[in-house]
């Protein structure tokens, strides 16, 4: 099926000029960007008046935790986790997680976000929203060790998640050891054998609060094997010179995580000097329990505000633009993150009369997009069929999403509050 | 002309719950807020599944400067205001003036913000757009001193500004010192006299960048008997204990601008120290040219997260909603910031149902409010007078202002290149 993106302001990269170009698309990919496009037989779009960039890409959340949203923000981080969170994912199951992940998927795409990197539980909740959505998703299981049973009851469901869902739906399945402080150092050589094998990628979470210091290196991890994959490192708050050269030297990508690392009180990511070493850097949101928002928009203008505060002229717009786009292509070895000939059709749709883009001069619309964000697009497409256009989802066939979330919710905090009151 | 809000929640303060209320609006005010009103004669708007909040307070900006935004993001702050900024300052003029402060003016009453404080130059242009747009604003000419005449000319145009706008169309008219660098102190003794004088506010950058501490002391400040009036000082990012003590004895409000003072690479001023010591507290978005968005929400979530930094239970949901609401109300002597009988008719309504507010859990639509903004409100109503509604401006009768913004915007440009040519 071909369609034509016709008459639109096209911005192909980061580093591109805006241009008035037509997009062709056959199946998943752009075939042809150009000036004018003629003899075409197939569906047209008018696009004039709109501008049309790469889609946005998220490379650290918990989709589900949008069930978690506005829970004790206000409270200290060992309250909020054992008096709030833990005692609510106990309670967790399939049906809430697909609710909870619809809910954050659908909201991304409002948002013009097309791939999404996640790491939680009951992952075959989350893989069936991205299926009935049709975001592009890169899906983990939390990995954790506190015996063996329990180790490999999770990697049996690794295993489980990859041979249904790898390589479907836009889904890729990966290897998800939650943190070096939970997952002991040969646990990690396990991953890295594993995901050697099947041949797919890891995230994890690395030195997000300052007392991880005290509890392993990154030397440690590295002799583990691991950053042999390819490694989507999330936070990295607390990192020194020694870590950066690792990072660097391993090419670890690292997800850039301001707004939940403010709000947790972990800090700011050096990330100038980070960059300094080439690392490369790609935004997440985190999840909705500890951010609050899916926003990414928000998250690449809160992330090149702290680094403006450097210097303005340290941080500059085409960076803050590769974060969310090529540079998770990178990390993600796809063809995303750039609007080019034989990359996948995954993009966003802004209109150019959002009052927020003015004045509408083209030689400033980049600027506009990092700095004066309008929070909202006309349309997304991953993979070549919209999943999002003019306030519709497209692909989703359910209609009562409200009301299933929301009783599912309610159910849960009743439980919740029956188990407090047992305890 | 009486109006009545039906079946809609109301969140009536920073510190309230959320309960479902009627409002009674007579004229500019707020007559009733209840459980149920009867027996009403008038016209009826049914809110339900809305959220009705007081609107946002805006208390520091430069409105016409949206014609500048996405102006040389990436320079130097010297090259920023001495090679981009005052070459095109020197170009403005009254028609200018009055699109830059509508465009700002309507982007700010689409995110539900009904008063701003506004400081800048031709603002005949500014204070005509405010009448027509409908918006609540403090308005003042910025002043500085170059010599005897330059100052009387805008001494004058403060006068002429207070005597054909002051008290008419919501508009207050103050004076607005542009900084101890620019105003030495003997004419902030002058101002400080005037502002008796007319019993009128005033509005002052204090201590926004690092290097203004060699420039002049709070103490020299206080001499000059200007902060005995109602004084908003922008900025305060370098105030140390003892200036905080002075601002707060003097009970001066201060204006954080979290996004402008990061992105001029300025930093972040010490906002816990300031509220131990009781100072008041609101939030400003500086102008479109260095922020570069109007967006109050923004800057309440920004404002919120560098705090909590800190430690997460440091600074509260409340306290964040205080900045933009009634810590306003208070800065500026107006019955705005709560909906309470008795307090002027200043709203905006929030759809319940946009996703980003999901769980619409009433215990944590505040905490959403704050952390994941919807950036949008269905309605915004200034003084018993809807000024947006449902993507419309009621009030306004023009609307090709994209078109007239625009011609002006790039004659200005067309102008400022020709100028750069033959210097």
């Amino acid at each position: 099926m071909k369609k034509l993106l016709k008459n639109g302001y096209v911005l192909m990269s980061a580093d591109a000029d805006i241009k008035k170009m037509d997009i062709l698309i056959e199946d998943e990919k752009i075939m042809e960007i150009n000036d004018e496009i003629e003899n075409f037989s197939g569906k047209i779009y008018d696009m004039s008046g709109k501008l049309i960039i790469p889609g946005f890409i998220n490379t650290h959340t918990h989709l589900a935790m949008s069930l978690f949203r506005g829970i004790g923000d206000d409270l200290l981080l060992q309250d909020w986790l054992f008096n709030e969170m833990f005692p609510r994912e106990d309670l967790l199951n399939d049906d809430l997680t697909y609710y909870g992940s619809l809910i954050s998927i659908l909201e991304m795409l409002s948002k013009g976000v097309t791939t999404v990197v996640d790491m939680y539980l009951f992952m075959k909740g989350t893989a069936e929203a991205v299926k009935n959505t049709g975001i592009r998703a890169f899906l983990t299981r939390g990995l954790g060790y506190d015996n063996d049973e329990g180790w490999k009851k999770r990697i049996d469901e690794t295993i489980y998640l990859f041979e249904n869902y790898h390589d479907k739906y836009n889904i890729k399945v990966g290897f998800g050891p939650h943190a070096p402080y939970t997952c002991p150092m040969h646990k990690l050589e396990e991953i890295a054998e594993l995901s050697k094998k099947y041949n797919t990628f890891v995230t994890i979470h690395l030195y997000e609060s300052k007392n991880e210091r005290e509890l392993y290196t990154f030397e440690d991890i590295e002799k583990t094997g691991l950053f042999k994959n390819n490694v989507i490192a999330a936070h990295c708050v607390h990192v020194d010179e020694k870590d950066i050269k690792i990072l660097a030297k391993n090419e670890v990508t690292v997800s850039h995580n301001p707004s939940s690392n403010l709000k947790l009180g972990n800090g700011i990511a050096p990330i100038l000097k980070m960059l300094d070493h080439e690392v490369n850097i790609t935004l997440g949101t985190d999840g909705a329990a500890s951010n609050n928002t899916l926003n990414l928009w928000e998250e690449m203008r809160i992330a090149t505000l702290l680094q403006k505060m450097n210097g303005p002229e340290k941080f500059k717009t085409e960076e803050s633009l590769r974060m969310v786009w090529e540079n998770g292509g990178y990390a993600l070895n796809e063809k995303i993150g750039r609007l080019e000939e034989d990359y996948m059709a995954d993009l966003a749709v802004i209109d150019l009369k959002s009052i927020e883009l003015y004045p509408n001069d083209l030689n400033r619309i980049k600027s506009h997009i990092v700095y004066s964000p309008i929070n909202k697009v006309y349309a997304t497409m991953v993979g070549g069929e919209w999943v999002y256009y003019n306030g519709e989802y497209p692909k989703l066939k359910e209609n009562d999403y409200y009301e299933k979330f929301h009783k599912l919710y309610f159910e849960l905090e009743e439980k919740f509050k029956n188990k407090k009151e047992n305890d």
